[in-house]
């Protein structure tokens, strides 16, 4: 009997964490595909919280290269991280959330055994979205570059000094802005940080890209969106050395100094999301808003 | 010798505005035209301000339907007028602003002669925007229907009471919201009404559209950007007969009542605009918001 | 046996609401009060729903000159209109709310028979507030004056249009300003409709008035926050005839044109609010802003 | 002949930011009081700025305690460092700008001559501002403290996640918040960083302190305003050790761990700034705001 998904991934939250409910979500997803007959392959994180010698560590090229599902167990913080982490591969995500739901991980615990079974038997709604990818030049050379799921933040560290920044789109001059920094938010991104910043919330599948300042200086400094396949440059103008940080999803980040070229564009490949049927990105966004 | 604009409309303000400025100007770019040696057309404004036999005035389709360019002199209120007039047509729009620089109209009286001159050798930048498209619909039928270049504004009117209402995009329900009002505004009117309320700037070429919520009474209703294929539908639930309207750009109005679904979306039909060659929309904004 | 209390007054929510939950409300509190032994005297509203011959109506003056309490059955809405009604009088008034909490009806029925006892045996909170007098000067001449509780609003109305006025406090000038309107607010009402439009939380018992534009043109224009004793002086500089109103607490309203001069300042007798001794004005903000 | 003032204190920008036209117009000011008889007194950047045996270097102490009018020179940053430095002293501070005008340094230097003269002479406008005083207690143990003329803010910092804090005034409960950190801003400070964190703007004179939030997680976390007597008191609950501080006027700073307590409340002795008698403060809004 052929199958939709043949060989599956579990990826769970980073061990640091040490949340024990994360464990036994980990072995009830195992149990599940093994019981579904499926090949199922660990990445490290999971592999620890199992424990057991027929469940030995992959590395993500592996898991990306080979599975064609990829199971992950945390909350939105570890769906942020597998999202970077597979960002060259094709391989879907599908999320389930230990707490209450999340905006990316929006399978509980407790629904997990229909979930999955309805997932696997090919009922689900699959969703595109997309990356942000950020290079820092510095006098010419690219010193760091990553992925970003959420957002691209350039802010103010370690100071209590507003940072100095040009920002371009399309090596176009948008404006010379004094603040705490800059949120660079996908549509996905626009319900966390960039909306705290004041920035409007973007549809999922909006092809656009937000700009959102923090704290701005000059008042009229407004939340900008453009199209999502701009390429968005900020140089740094005044700041201190190490005053100033890029963090990918409030992650990974790298220190900045005065005259940095910070180039972000979009990834182009796509990450795949796999929400159960009834999912509705509305629907969350009025749980979790209060509205109404 | 062929040219690239053959029959050339000119569209003036509305007379009642009286502005003998707008006449001048009317008369200039008549002449222009006449030294260029192409055929002018003018609408009833233009006739009124020109008042000489050899410029009687034409109705809207008949300018639409043989003309290649309209000039619109007066400011961005007039290019507003000018867009949903000729929403049905290809006709392309250049604007002549009486005042300081406008959004839509950014040609000066002063830089008239040599703009001019440039548009019509083919010197120019040409941008597709869009329209919106709104219908009310009472009781099953279609009451009355508008195009909006800037926003179609659903808003409480001669009460002091918010008014409430449901909004839809592509039948999905986002919200219930007790506000003064939704605007659902294009990338053209987010420099204007809705920025006010609180929405984010749209780059002038993004297709989206933004829904702005008018002081909403719960302050987590922010405002949202969708694709601009969606269908937006705001349906009535409580307002007094006669204490909400539908507002077009500001100038077309519609009284609504309770039960009234109001069904919003993108006119196919582009609205072309010439911009002189050195146009760039960012440096309208920093002069117009005072930024740096 | 002496009492705190000897004759108090029970004010209805207007009788057009015609809602049978406050006819049972009032029906309880006047029994509750005769169980006190204490003389009852209705107002109008109150009597046409008990509807009994031992309690005829009273007019305002009667019962703020010859109670010492004022038992208010309805909402914040009529809280409201009987702090405006009773402004010349030092009467305190207590709130009865039907629905769930008000934040100035903070009794609800099923609480009411321990609340007002304890009221009664004087174990409560007594809270000073203050009222906002307008008044409308054209040509010189005072063409009507006005109490609120929440707020003196200056709008547009019955117009897309924005209106345009100059604000001034204590005699100097603040600034020009086009927007839809500028609402003053109290403490009280900063938790009503100045907070939709993006003005600050006032603590209650702050002697602070505060100005918060609605959607205003300029994004610079914030709220500004001034001592309670100012003088607040609005002067309209751009608006149609009867296309601005000056409304109080969004419940008398007065239309408004070209050269009005409004002056607002605070009214010198208090407001005083009896609430039950555990009252706590942060714990209902935080149930109604879902704080937390 | 007799003063008004007789002895007067030179403040001069911290020489580090090495400013040579700072050094022009201390050796200005000097000469000026000279011209006037009046015994002139320096600080210990003043007296490198002028280097002259005749003008020994001063500490504070001396200064407060011996001089009746200290005259600042720099701008907005070195009256901040100056008000906090002279907090136990009544001594009245004018500020003269080498920029554009300040809010606080309202003397140009090209019209010092003239403006001290008359200030020298009694014609001037006295303005009694307030600053905060902020205790950071740890284990019961008071471990630092520092006194804030524009504003506390306790903030995240060396991390890109929000800290977690429970706010109190006078030891209510306000609220439970997760942010970039909590704005504590006295009148002068609501044109500095509150105004860029969406606080209201405070007339200089009100007695009242605004607590800003930074991009609250939830949106309804909104600026509060509180009388200026109020207590306020706020508890980290979760942050990382070191991955939070308290900040006084961006200038002095201290870092802060999970448990901390921090006590802020107005001082008593007043900052008493001297203006020129033209002084205007909405005037110095309206140019730097761009209103109108």
């Amino acid at each position: 009997m052929s199958h939709l998904f043949n060989s599956v991934a579990i990826i769970g939250k980073a061990v640091k964490f040490s949340d024990p409910a994360v464990g036994r979500t980990i072995k009830q997803v195992a149990n599940l595909l093994q019981g579904h007959k499926l090949r199922v392959a660990v990445d490290a994180n999971a592999a620890e919280f199992l424990n057991r010698p027929d469940y030995p560590p992959n590395d993500i090229k592996t898991l990306g290269e080979t599975c064609d599902l990829a199971i992950v167990v945390g909350g939105d913080g570890t769906m942020l991280s597998a999202a970077r982490a597979f960002a060259d591969y094709t391989i879907p995500l599908v999320g389930i959330n230990q707490g209450r739901l999340g905006f990316l991980a929006d399978i509980t615990p407790d629904t997990l055994t229909d979930r999955l079974a309805e997932i696997l038997r090919g009922h689900f709604l699959m969703e595109e979205r997309f990356l942000l990818h950020a290079t820092i030049l510095r006098d010419g050379d690219c010193i760091a570059e990553s992925n970003a799921f959420n957002d691209v933040i350039v802010q103010k560290w370690n100071t209590a000094r507003m940072i100095e920044f040009d920002t371009f789109v399309n090596d176009r001059f948008i404006n010379q802005q004094r603040s705490d920094g800059l949120i660079v938010s996908t549509p996905t991104g626009s319900t966390a940080y960039a909306l705290s910043g004041g920035g409007p919330l973007l549809h999922p599948t909006l092809n656009a890209i937000a700009l959102v300042p923090i704290c701005p200086h000059t008042l009229s400094n407004r939340p900008i969106v453009v199209n999502g396949e701009c390429r968005i440059s900020i140089f740094l103008i005044d700041c201190n050395t190490d005053q100033a940080q890029l963090a990918c999803d409030g992650q990974a980040s790298f220190a900045l100094r005065e005259g940095d070229h910070i180039h972000i564009r979009k990834k182009e490949t796509p990450v795949r999301l796999i929400h159960p049927a009834c999912h509705d990105h509305f629907e969350l966004l009025r749980a979790k808003l209060g509205w109404g």
